[in-house]
């Protein structure tokens, strides 16, 4: 044994509860495999390569290199408060927190709540890293069945009522991964059983622009009138996740934690990235750029609709989403798509199993998404077709899911 | 009460246990008032503004604007990787995570190690921001006595014997705030006694490219066999603390946890900055910087030094600093430094408190910290002398600390 093999043969020491939660690494295998030229990837929420703004760093106001205030820079605040205005969700600049992508928001959120055995709210299915992350901090979850229009207040009201939750998360608008949206009638509903039980929302927005014709889209935050909220926002799909700028607003009670967390996790965020996004969001381009964007991920969206049509009828049923990133297949019997997905990435094709957005294994039924964002049109036919062929090997018709039965 | 107000009026709903341990804003509130332009601030670790690299976008390798890998871009890992065998730390470029500024990789470290309760051992005094990090996850800290030439081994070997720490976090170079470097000697002492307990080291070295004359600093993680390490470096104090860039380079068996935390803290890395700093690594510019900025600050700091011998020989005792950003000024006598501070910044005038360096309060004497490196030499003079008044003003000669007087 050299002397760097000694140096480096420790064995693991004793480290926290926490890390029992750790998930395995199934996304980061995903992507790493994705990096391959050859594979046609319908896993990550991935912006297409040649959308992304160019990024000029050569007239930015003032100076950012020096350390900055952990709020984030002011005229991003500005910026991003004036935004949230125009959503109806009325809030001051001294309430928004730049935040390292919107997943730090996530983070702070489960830092800010989560003890050991919390409970917590969610849709099922729901975002995989948000689940990944709360489960971090020790939470219990408890899902909520999810619907085209969204969930059901009552239920809602019951579940809050059983298990007196740190709060609830949900992504009301272009549902990860479902891509469902809830309806307005449904958003003031959700918003009145929050109000009435004094529980916090912790409402995850990153789709919002990416909407492919008329949806409701007013934050339910917007509705709240008592209940604690933090609102969380992105600009990785809208401009170009390597930024890794998002942003949260929370309501005044919570937002000087928030901050303290903030300090305490990075101090701030990159400030090139900021003043680079704040000179963008001031001008035109910006609203030209989302509507670009809108208008060649529908595209995309209408591609993979018509290659599912062809290929994927008898095999699986879906919606064709109104907004966001994702198709979510909800497959025609059993299915093991975490060998399926072993399987199509040896044809060089990659989706994401339905499984790691269950936040309980009990609601889980066979499922996979589909992002249409990030693969060129031709591609997505021919990939969409491949992957018919190996799910069509995989997927057990004879035992349907009760769901699908019924 | 408006519908803005009714909005904005919810009260503050169970948070987690951990918000108990949140610590107040003093950092955060001196650091907002150095940033107007009439103060003279000796309170940050700032570099000096006019010191910074230029920042040049323009030719980076490859598209920054993708999600990139939680890992950090291969090209800076494999540079940190190269810088660290120059230290004698031989490590791979597999071992080193690219963190979101090193304060990210201290927060990393608390997430893998600290449960409620978890034993910690430290300096005593120690850096404030690593003190709250891991505060918030729930350690109990236990101080080590600090001296010029580092700590004593037999006492850090009983505290290991009585406490069985979770890890022990060490500064060995120009420490933070004494400034203080430990020998060659204490190093390997340190290490086998690590070594023997198989107890994790947390050493953290923001300061070692500042060294202002012959030092050693051979991180102690080289001289470690057996037991787990992680060492946190940075590149705020030597190019631009706006990039937030950090890293961590750890022993095989803790690094895969610490990249999973990575994952769900924030994904990964700012990609713009880590493309620019792998670049600005390469050149020769960059020994070129390293060389200048150490030869200017090395100016300041004597500056500072002889400032302090003409109006501080009666207030303090101190230590000429052989690198790193710092004075540690042990005060002759009883001194509220917080109320202190308070009647400084109404003279424009901004320190820190040595008070929230101790990690427990009974191991307190009266101390302050005073930044060399971002006051101009002219402000310094000023700066120096005006505190002075001020101190003379606030301390008791009459109550010397057991410290001093013996």
């Amino acid at each position: 044994m050299t002397a760097m093999d000694a140096h480096n043969a420790a064995s693991t020491p004793p480290l926290s509860r926490r890390t029992e939660r750790v998930a395995g690494s199934l996304i980061r295998e995903i992507l790493k495999v994705t990096q391959r030229l050859e594979v046609i990837s319908f896993a990550g929420g991935l912006p297409a390569d040649d959308l992304m703004p160019k990024l000029d760093f050569a007239a930015l106001h003032g100076d950012p290199r020096q350390y900055g205030a952990s709020e984030g820079e002011q005229p991003l605040r500005e910026a991003v408060a004036a935004r949230l205005a125009g959503l109806g969700l009325a809030c001051d600049a001294e309430q928004v927190l730049i935040t390292s992508g919107s997943q730090q928001g996530i983070d702070l959120v489960g830092k800010l709540f989560i003890d050991e055995g919390s409970p917590v709210l969610l849709e099922a299915p729901s975002y995989l890293a948000a689940i990944q992350a709360f489960r971090v901090y020790g939470a219990e979850f408890h899902g909520l069945r999810l619907s085209e229009d969204g969930i059901d207040p009552e239920a809602l009201r019951q579940a809050i009522a059983r298990r007196r939750p740190a709060f609830v998360y949900l992504i009301p608008t272009f549902q990860n991964p479902t891509g469902y949206c809830y309806s307005e009638a449904n958003r003031r509903a959700v918003a009145a059983v929050l109000d009435e039980a004094g529980v916090p929302l912790v409402e995850d927005d990153p789709y919002r622009d990416l909407a492919y014709g008329p949806a409701e889209r007013t934050p339910i935050c917007a509705y709240l009138r008592r209940a604690p909220w933090v609102y969380l926002g992105s600009f990785s799909k809208i401009t170009a996740p390597g930024l890794r700028i998002g942003y949260l607003a929370a309501s005044p009670a919570l937002f000087p934690w928030l901050l303290r967390l903030k300090q305490a996790s990075d101090l701030h965020s990159n400030r090139i990235s900021q003043a680079w996004l704040a000179r963008f969001l001031e001008g035109e381009a910006f609203e030209r750029h989302l509507a670009n964007l809108a208008g060649v991920y529908a595209e995309r969206r209408d591609t993979m609709q018509a290659s599912l049509q062809r290929h994927f009828s008898g095999l699986a049923q879906w919606r064709l989403p109104d907004g966001g990133l994702f198709f979510w297949l909800r497959l025609s019997g059993e299915c093991d798509t975490l060998a399926a997905l072993q399987i199509a990435l040896a044809s060089n094709i990659a989706f994401m199993p339905g499984d790691p957005f269950f936040p309980l294994a009990e609601q889980r039924y066979p499922a996979l998404r589909l992002n249409f964002s990030h693969a060129a049109p031709a591609d997505i036919e021919r990939g969409v077709a491949r992957l018919a062929q190996v799910l069509g090997e995989c997927i057990e018709p004879g035992r349907l899911t009760p769901g699908l039965a019924a």
